[in-house]
């Protein structure tokens, strides 16, 4: 048997006995998905620059189609369409608060992978584990293809297509296709299909769960098949696009404004115009799309025939079709935002859009300014249960019910806590960068000086597909 | 100051220490090589294949340009146009002969290259160096652009412009430019500019001196200059269509014959047509060119408006301008060939030019099957005191005085020897393959399976320039 085969086999193995005692058995997702989705993209990347700390090692694994960035150790693992950015891990020295406690950090932080399938899986951002501040871990653990793990380290766990898991601790759990947990630490709970969870504990708790015939219509998955529905007919025709996407090291140069990033593993088509401060990560899909100064389009995100008015966020995964945002709005990670030349969507200046929101028109929409929107959009109508303005929300005292959203606790701490995490990531993105002050400066203007090297498998023999052992540190 | 200047003036004072004997001083020549020279390039290369036992290590060092295959150690050095192909190294378990001693190896040979500044430096194939045969080392080295180190192991020497030293291990040297050194060993020696000089020790001795005022004409090179003459005004022009060559990791599929290789890191250019089992290397120049079955383009060889014969050799660094070769001919090392349109070169079947022979024609010029060719050639006329008969060399008794050209020895191993060498070259790289028999296949069938890896150095900062440290390893 080739070694690419006996490794599928030991991660299937090492992922079931962690999920026997929820009843889950990996096995058929794993095999179908190797067939069905491996090949076609044979090159992977890694990102040096004099700003991320660097230490990069590989072995006994499959990374076709990865980008790496920063500290990561794959060993015994398949990553297929991953993106991992380590350029938020925590740095040497650094103090990491939890409540009253102050750790300062050993050693740099390093993202480490182990036993796992990953099809097409973004490893973002840094370890929020206070059992682990220095290392990011993820082992023992199958994702599914556009699976998001984003700042969530993950043990004995498996994350169905389109799921999403973020900044949450998670060991031995199922997380269905297109659920969304943001919850902290879970451990050994399975979430259905389609759940939208995010819980800041001791505060408050938010709820949504779609209608199982909304859910099979747009995202379904069974064991021993391809997913599929609306969004698989969305994006796999644009997986060509992105195959070989990392073939070529050459910088690009496309046009764009004072103090912007253009990845050049990202996809930019027809009619495209990009502002000032504007951060377009690898992986994002644009056509016909203008960003403003200080947008951003983040990984595996796609923006079509669409505008980004100052300040947007398109989270990763975001699918953003025939739709204008005016100032400042959020479109959380995998939402699917779908209007037509003749039913439009426009969203108002200072919305947020939940992750895994599906806004599908049949008519124009626009959604007024500073609301909070989340669930299933056709109409404007459905806008009366699915939408409320975030003041109010924030005023308001006690527990909400809308249609199928129950939120319960603190309001107030729910939106503000949102808002900051806006904010944060606009800093972070480099969307406010002055032009001249360096403490304003973030990965939009320091991607600058990045340098790019591919890699690839062995061709053929028993190693095929396989990486040799690589090791890639500072020098000296 | 930058980490590249200090690494720089480490490898300078490392050769120099060495070279104190000769009262040879290298830093000028460094200094204006490294300015006049570096950027433009910033890819390197590696191939991966199941056929080369691969372990490639980089430290402290800059690699632009650079092309590895096999196993390789590189530190405290500057790399800028190499091809440092392993594929030819010896393997563990193999015997090597010397005589009658049999040595086994202990482990798979390695090219370990430390405190050297290599311009256009291959070196390909492996170290006769009784001392060392499980490493081929390079230390404390300069070589000058376009110069060829070829299973040479050497230390505590300059390797000038356009020099070549093939098969010889090195010690304490300084090899004029355009010099070539094909003589098992030489120590504390200094070789004027022009020299050809190949030795059996012990068989036979051929020596060849370039008059001043000829070799000025096409290669002149002064301390703290840049090089000057024809050779340098003929190569400069072509280095934009090498730089950037490495970008991408993609294969090539450029049309050629059945059992062919043709690098996706050779320039094709015109209507240039590829036989059956052909290997063209990477870094060769083709531009309406023909190679008929069993040819092969060598790294850094130039053919331009020219057809290549059945199992016609093309060395390294060989330049072949509107010139027909007909069958098995071989033209050596850094040989420059130049027809023109008006009085183009044919050179008959079975001849053999040596390295380093300058033919360049103000007349058509026939050149009959079966020569010996060297020196400097314009005319039909020069056909007289710079070619031979091999066969009539061969059955001759006693040295031969021709010219500038002086043979010692024993001439009928000389030319035995050579040809030998001439088959081993066709067999090594493929030309014999008979389609279907393992045994026959060389490096134009085994390339098949190479995948190419980018690697790229830092953009900015103090490190700008070298490469993070670099270890690469077979799997487990």
């Amino acid at each position: 048997m080739k070694l690419f085969s006996l490794l599928l086999e030991r991660i299937i193995d090492r992922v079931n006995v962690n999920l026997r005692g929820l009843g889950f058995d990996v096995r058929a997702y794993v095999r179908v998905m190797a067939e069905y989705r491996y090949g076609g993209c044979s090159f992977a990347c890694y990102g040096l620059s004099t700003y991320h700390p660097i230490h990069l090692q590989f072995d006994n694994s499959s990374l076709s189609g990865s980008y790496f960035l920063g500290r990561c150790k794959v060993r015994h693992s398949v990553l297929m369409r991953s993106d991992i950015r380590g350029d938020e891990l925590k740095k040497k020295g650094q103090v990491w608060e939890i409540g009253d406690i102050r750790i300062p950090l050993y050693h740099d932080e390093i993202i480490t992978i182990r036993n796992s399938f990953l099809d097409s899986t973004l490893v973002h951002s840094n370890s929020h584990s206070p059992e682990s501040p220095e290392e990011f871990h993820i082992r023992n653990t199958v994702a599914m293809p556009y699976a998001n793990i984003h700042g969530a380290p993950i043990e004995g766990s498996f994350v169905g297509t389109f799921g999403t898991v973020d900044l949450t601790t998670i060991h031995n759990c199922v997380i269905g296709h297109f659920a969304y947990i943001q919850a902290g630490e879970v451990r050994h709970e399975a979430f259905a299909p389609g759940t939208i969870f995010m819980r800041s504990p001791g505060s408050w708790e938010f709820r949504y769960q779609y209608d199982t015939a909304v859910l099979d219509h747009y995202i379904r998955h069974e064991e021993g098949e391809a997913p599929e529905g609306v969004f698989i007919d969305f994006a796999e025709p644009y997986e060509d696009a992105f195959a070989g996407l990392f073939a070529s090291a050459r910088q690009g140069v496309y046009p764009a404004g004072t103090g912007s990033f253009v990845s050049r593993y990202a996809v930019k088509r027809g009619d495209t115009t990009i502002g000032d401060n504007v951060l377009v990560a690898q992986r994002s899909y644009l056509e016909n799309a203008i960003l403003s100064r200080g947008s951003n389009a983040q990984e595996k995100c796609y923006i079509i025939d669409s505008v980004l008015g100052p300040c947007c966020v398109a989270a990763h995964g975001a699918k953003i079709v025939a739709t204008t945002l005016e100032e400042k709005v959020f479109v959380g990670f995998n939402s699917f935002l779908r209007g037509t030349p003749e039913a439009p969507l426009t969203v108002g200046t200072r919305c947020a859009i939940m992750p895994h929101t599906i806004i599908d028109l049949t008519e124009p929409v626009h959604i007024p300014e500073n609301r909070l929107v989340w669930g299933i959009i056709r109409t404007a109508a459905d806008l009366e249960t699915q939408t409320i303005d975030l003041d109010e929300l924030a005023a308001g005292s006690g527990d909400v019910r809308m249609g199928r959203m129950e939120f319960r606790g603190d309001t107030g701490d729910f939106v503000r806590s949102f808002r900051e995490r806006i904010e944060r990531i606009l800093l972070e993105n480099g969307a406010y960068w002055t032009g001249h002050d360096e403490a304003s400066k973030g990965h939009a203007q320091n991607m600058k000086y990045l340098t790019f090297n591919i890699i690839q498998p062995y061709a053929d023999g028993e190693a095929e597909g396989l990486y040799p052992t690589i090791d890639i540190r500072p020098i000296g």
